[in-house]
């Protein structure tokens, strides 16, 4: 059973991955919070102007339209605290296709749902984090 | 201004990581949902018998006793729904020291605040994900 702000979440989410994959920063920023704390990839981005900084790498040297497309979306929503969990893949970057994990968290700010955490990241490649036994 | 929900929160988080660093295998498991979805290094573990199993890979070949310290804790709950980020270092694992980052999600289940969802991650070090003028 969904609650609704479980359906305003998913909807803020899947209108957030369509504009990721437009291009459309204004849109990426509409619902993040001045003092977003960021986990990607590679290190930390504290603040928005840091997370809206590092979209510019994402949309360096495309190789084709850009896709992002979140899949398996589990939304946790109380009233003013919600995270959500969901799997990305993404096609079209210099990075080559590619698969993410991905966790938000957000707060209702002043009546309006509100990102203040983003954790995205991608399976390490790294074998010393790999049990030999993983497939 | 902390309310009730996030010290508790906290605290369960820290008595968490602490367990991590004794192997307390049970007090790891103590607040955790049967149905947990785990985004670790190198996969996605669901439900409560493979987080576990996950576990045993840790605890493989320790170089030394394992710390499992917890820093930049930032809890954000509701009444029913919270979620956490943190920074862990980690040292005495056969991985050899590890800094990760971790955003943790919580329901309140039958009046205890119980881990539905672990994001855990280490920085990626594949080059196609990292921007040429990050530090």
């Amino acid at each position: 059973m969904k609650n609704a702000n479980e359906v305003a979440i998913r909807k803020l989410i899947e209108e957030w991955a369509s504009a990721v994959a437009a291009g459309d920063r204004n849109a990426i920023l509409a619902h993040h919070s001045h003092d977003l704390l960021m986990f990607d990839f590679p290190d930390t981005k504290n603040g928005i102007k840091a997370y809206d900084q590092q979209w510019d790498f994402f949309y360096v040297n495309p190789t084709g339209p850009i896709s992002f497309v979140p899949r398996d979306i589990v939304v946790t929503a109380d009233q003013n605290v919600a995270f959500v969990s969901c799997n990305v893949h993404c096609e079209g970057t210099s990075a080559r296709p590619l698969d993410l994990r991905l966790t938000i968290g957000l707060r209702r700010i002043d009546g309006e749902w509100t990102v203040v955490h983003e954790h995205h990241s991608v399976p390490t490649v790294e074998e010393r984090f790999i049990a030999s036994d993983a497939v």
